[in-house]
């Protein structure tokens, strides 16, 4: 079977199929409500979160070439809610006259982070120093890279696997140069090419959010913080505080650069490290929206799930401006433990509490880590940020654990 | 049939069902998708504007007892994107153990102007001058309400049908007494009781939209004004202008005392006409999300539409503070003539001009004067209130009609 693109009458309205059902998927039908749009989904089940609030919902696998031909059967536009498609099948949707977005050539790029990293290092983006092995008989090359860093034998190490990670899955901290050798050898032994890191000396991250349309429009939000536990996002600031202009500027113009010089359609996410040396140095990529523009879902003009669609679907993009002076997102990770109270009655408690909190659920399962929701604050005045962000982590303790933060002192929060 | 309300474990999401499947169902699903809830709507074809993007509809009239109790059967609660079920079938549902929210007794007021206007005179609250006439007999009444007023046989006044009227319908100005005589003799002879009142000299329309939950929470917006033309709503600013601190307090402690009073659960806008001597008059009440509050999509903190899922869930309630000092809603209403280009390249063209507007369609086929979405845009300072209210009448035109207004000079705009 072969999909067959582009098949509505002029009048009808557009319809963008979006592979994978998860909470990216669910929050993009959101705003191809608005648009008048309609949003088919590709989900592995009906349960999954997408596929909960969308009539239109294609249940298969991301991996299987019928699957993906039946998801894009008479869309405008193919498009992502993950990064899990193998480039193969993508180039066989193309071939099909599919219209993917981002293409696979660009795709490629958050797919896999050695082609990201050499890609980027032949762009001039400052990237931390690393090395790409692709084989076991480099395995050598874990020492020599080492010494190259002037790093003894008891230096930590980051140990990448080049494909098949997120959310810090498939990322590694060597203890040693041991670790590492160990490590290596691991996924190299399983077929995965490794990426060997330095480890960057952090004084935060960073993430520069932008869209590309194929006409060539870009539009930057602004550069926002994020705050990582496990590898996880589980906080963001937008806009980054104390983080001076040029550096934003200069941030927002690297990733409608690298946008343009790697044909992303979509949106657009680099994920950089702001050194304790004052250098941003590229950590990751991801080419659909992001967790870390959650909060211009309340917070901006546009919300980065409609200037999505507008992008994909090759609209002219949106206002990017933030509406207020500062927002806070937080996630909502599932509880180690099964809290007592069900979520809705979390929910209930926390409105309660907190009437200006903007929480958006994903009707998915509590399991520990997952994500289950966000939360946004929205902040107007920038020195309200302490305690818009002690609020926001409140909040999203409670919603994930039905219980307040140790120490929380119930008489203080009134006056929050 | 009967309906078994409340069936649902207490782990899974809640669910809404809706009766109506039009626009404010449509952008109720949205808000739903927030909250983690499950929202059923019940249409009358797959193609409403709701049944289009929700995986839960059922299809039926809401004149049908079996169809309300279908769509009711292990809902929540059951609640309403218009006015129009009869009173006699919620009451059946509410002694099936249905929880219909705002109760019948609460809604019938805003479905039925004849007790509604009764009801607030012995509430104490200002209506316009007014007679009630229930049968033929009383025709007579005409002539003696004109004389009452004062009026000349040549004054207008406004006819009203009691029941089944919307978006003006069923509300007709007469000429003279000869017409007001014929109109109500017309409606009269059909069963409809009548309405008759003084044409008010007004400055302009306003509405206080507050909302109420079964514990007795009440909220209130900032009250608003509205522009009418030809009896619809095309245009709301947020807040009102020039409306003095005093004033505006009183209207929203009305709204809310009225929703006390009469008993309502969920969102309820109280239309007001603000006279020129310096009276606010009831006009009329709505019960359900209402176009005058379509603003706070974009312009408040919660939308009416998580409002209401949250008032009739009896959920604490969302604040109420609008996130920028001025919004400008616009309707677009389907134009007389269809235009050339089709909605999606329109929207195109709209947003290169504009890429700050933040529009909601309904994907509701274009008829003329139909409702077929709305436009928000947000201003950051009550002085850019004339450009803002410009830029929102000339986008509105274009999604329209696809041509630029009459006069309108294309090299004036790019100012805007």
């Amino acid at each position: 079977m072969m999909a067959v693109p582009n098949t509505r009458p002029p009048e009808a309205a557009p319809v963008v199929a979006m592979v994978g059902g998860g909470q990216l998927a669910r929050m993009t039908h959101q705003a191809a409500i608005a648009l008048g749009q309609r949003l088919r989904v590709l989900a592995t089940s009906a349960d999954e979160a997408a596929a909960q609030v969308s009539p239109d919902v294609v249940i298969g696998l991301h991996t299987d070439l019928d699957d993906l031909r039946r998801v894009a059967e008479g869309a405008d536009v193919l498009t992502f809610d993950h990064e899990h498609v193998p480039t193969e099948l993508l180039e066989k949707l193309v071939a099909d006259g599919v219209n993917v977005a981002p293409p696979p050539q660009a795709l490629v790029h958050a797919q896999d982070k050695l082609v990201m990293r050499r890609r980027l290092e032949a762009l001039g983006a400052a990237v931390p120093r690393y090395v790409g092995l692709d084989s076991l008989s480099q395995l050598a090359e874990v020492d020599a890279f080492m010494r190259r860093l002037g790093a003894t034998d008891d230096t930590p190490l980051v140990v990448k696997a080049a494909r098949g990670g997120y959310d810090g899955r498939g990322v590694r901290l060597a203890r040693d140069l041991a670790d590492a050798r160990a490590i290596t050898r691991e996924y190299l032994a399983r077929g995965v090419p490794v990426v060997l890191e330095e480890k960057v000396e952090l004084r935060r991250e960073l993430a520069a959010l932008v869209a590309r349309s194929p006409f060539g429009q870009g539009a930057a939000w602004p550069v926002v913080e994020t705050v990582q536990k496990d590898g996880i996002c589980v906080q963001v600031i937008a806009p980054a505080s104390d983080l001076p202009e040029h550096a934003a500027v200069a941030a927002q113009q690297l990733a409608l650069r690298l946008a343009a010089e790697l044909g992303v359609v979509g949106v657009f996410a680099v994920e950089l490290f702001d050194t304790v040396d004052g250098a941003l140095l590229v950590n990751e990529l991801a080419m659909r929206p992001h967790n870390s523009g959650h909060w211009t879902m309340d917070g901006s003009r546009t919300s980065q799930f409609e200037q999505h669609l507008r992008a994909v679907l090759d609209y002219p993009l949106g206002d990017t401006d933030a509406i207020v002076p500062v927002t806070v997102m937080v996630n909502v990770l599932g509880a180690a433990q099964r809290p007592q109270m069900t979520l809705d009655e979390r929910l209930h408690h926390l409105y309660a509490r907190m009437p200006d909190a903007r929480v958006h659920l994903y009707g998915k399962a509590e399991r520990p880590g997952r994500k289950v929701g966000h939360i946004n604050f929205l902040g107007g005045d920038p020195a309200e940020l302490p305690q818009l962000r002690e609020r926001a982590e409140l909040a999203a303790h409670w919603l994930a654990q039905g219980q307040w933060m140790d120490g929380w002192d119930p008489h203080e929060e009134r006056r929050l």
